[in-house]
């Protein structure tokens, strides 16, 4: 029977990426060596990490401009870095938007030095919309602005990127970063983990304009982006195999077509399940239509006996990880890139028995 | 014909452990799903750090007061998180071996209120012994003395840990973890990238004994060993991937018959090798014999010229990444736990030829 993996992340990655990995696992192109085992500064690793650079500039239009980097310790990290490398002595203005945009909140409030000011947030809505950001907001002396393009937990997103005037907008674009057709040119510094539309965890995606890079050095060299970049990522050892299976990732988006290809196929999957909870006589969404999610849908029956008999339905027939986050409950499906069709089909024809099961209690 | 991978990080894994995560790859023990595919919060994969970690502690006998932490970021971030949580506003005190000892120190320079005193160096001799320390050298009011137990590209490496009374030895083992028989309870913190004798580059092990946990909480959590003791290494997503394939390299060293055992191979296939130097007519090892490295052996001519043949005979010959480091030139063999024992002889006999073609010369 075939699993369906709704995992948040680490997540499901695309089948004929696994299988190429698997085929060269102990011997990539002939090299007799696995890629784990290769010294990240022999030129044949120096291959791949360019071609995966490459393969992403290509895939989301980057200009030459930023610099695209592959580090570690995931947007948990780059919480901190940001106000750290860009805010020390400024203002770092922030959207609340939920669970992860509060963690980016924190985080920045507790680098020495930098003024924090939430100049939006939907906490009122119990952040099931996504608030308006008018230029009139935006203090125009302020570092940068920070925004969450999805909310994994919550399930909302930006449809459009605020203008923010001169200011830099940084993106946390964890969840979908590659997903949707967001343009590098409304950012200053988009970041992201891999581990939902990219690749394993443990690579995280920095992309940076040139001009942003910290005119001070930070105190810690792992730490300061100008060293990463100018070290292009090398300042000490990659994550060298997640960076080989994102290249692959990369490779296989660009077969299907790249970010406007899959933009559609993840509406269509979206909206399969959106259908069907918009038009359920039990299950519901609590998103504003207009700032859904397509990556991460929340939905709930608004009876929690019934929310965990479904979610154990669910289980027995193999959709795996379709558990709500423990702070919202119900259920969640996170429908990235490498998610199937037949995943979303196979949900909804459970959601329409379960509905008819219940139908009249 | 067979490679040998002599690779200093990342680098050569044992093949069983390769054979048996790709034949895995897919399909992680029936659940259909890539161990990279799975929810770090799953009971399955929680399974996998859990075993790591329960190997980890039984290998190196880790007493229950350490915390085993896999966290992201290579040693090169512990540089900077250690006198970040356990030095500001005390003093820290460092060994000068070598290059890595130096980036240490450097990056602890850079913390602002930590004061960094090397207390002992073997810049002196051009970083070929270790400099004694004796408990009376310690302050004994210092936060910590650091030391590297094994300088990777120098070659030299402690046989001894020294007595410094009542302040914790803080020690990078990087390049020896599991490869020497240390005693835990002899450090405070033992910490190491993974990409030589564990797994893929990307996941750094920390040993912390319990009482060292900072007092004070860190600027960042993701840099806060309390706030990633407390979690478990789960504060975010933990590198998955490559804590999974560290557990495999874990359970085939059990299978080996665990530390002492490979102590034993590694000591015998350095003593091939340095026995090879020692009488060769053209080859030697700059490095004090009893401080020498069983890990990284590094060798030359004396001839830029002859160094650069050599390493070219050999790269036809399939023995790659011998090239020594460009700051030390001539070649650098590194012996890890996996470094199979016919590539030392394969070299050995390489080394031989060489020296009889140009005897007289």
């Amino acid at each position: 029977m075939t699993v369906y993996n709704f995992s948040a992340g680490p997540a499901i990655l695309p089948k004929p990426v696994l299988e190429k990995a698997q085929k060269e696992f102990l011997d990539y192109n002939g090299s007799q060596l696995s890629v784990m085992e290769m010294s990240h500064r022999s030129s044949i690793y120096e291959g791949i990490i360019n071609e995966a650079e490459a393969r992403l500039r290509k895939l989301m239009a980057i200009p030459d401009n930023y610099h695209v980097l592959f580090l570690q310790g995931g947007a948990s990290l780059q919480f901190s870095m940001l106000p750290l490398n860009l805010a020390v002595g400024k203002k770092a203005l922030y959207v609340n938007t939920g669970t992860w945009a509060e963690k980016a909140i924190e985080a920045a409030q507790s680098v020495p030095g930098v003024e924090v000011e939430v100049i939006a947030s939907s906490e009122d809505k119990n952040f099931t919309y996504v608030p308006k950001i008018t230029k009139e907001m935006v203090d125009q002396d302020a570092a940068y602005l920070h925004i969450t393009t999805n909310e994994t937990i919550g399930g909302i997103a930006f449809q459009e990127i605020p203008d923010a005037g001169v200011v830099p907008i940084i993106a946390d674009m964890s969840s979908n970063i590659l997903s949707n057709d967001y343009k590098v040119t409304d950012f200053g510094v988009i970041y992201g983990g891999a581990q939902k539309n990219i690749g394993p965890s443990g690579v995280t995606v920095v992309i940076i304009r040139d001009d942003l890079l910290n005119d001070e050095p930070v105190f810690a060299p792992m730490l300061d982006y100008r060293v990463q970049a100018k070290n292009k990522s090398m300042y000490n050892t990659p994550a060298t195999y997640g960076i080989y299976i994102a290249n692959l990732v990369f490779e296989w988006l660009e077969d299907l077509g790249g970010v406007p290809a899959i933009l559609k196929a993840n509406q269509e999957k979206a909206q399969l399940l959106y259908d069907a909870i918009d038009t359920s006589p039990i299950f519901s969404s609590p998103i504003a239509k207009e700032d859904r999610s397509i990556n991460n849908i929340p939905f709930v029956t608004g009876n929690a006996e019934w929310d965990k008999e479904f979610n154990q339905i669910a289980l027995a027939a193999n959709m795996q990880n379709l558990k709500g986050h423990r702070s919202v409950g119900g259920m969640r499906a996170s429908l990235y890139n490498a998610f199937p069709k037949e995943g979303v089909v196979a949900l909804v024809d459970l959601m329409k028995k379960f509905e008819e099961e219940k139908a009249g209690k």
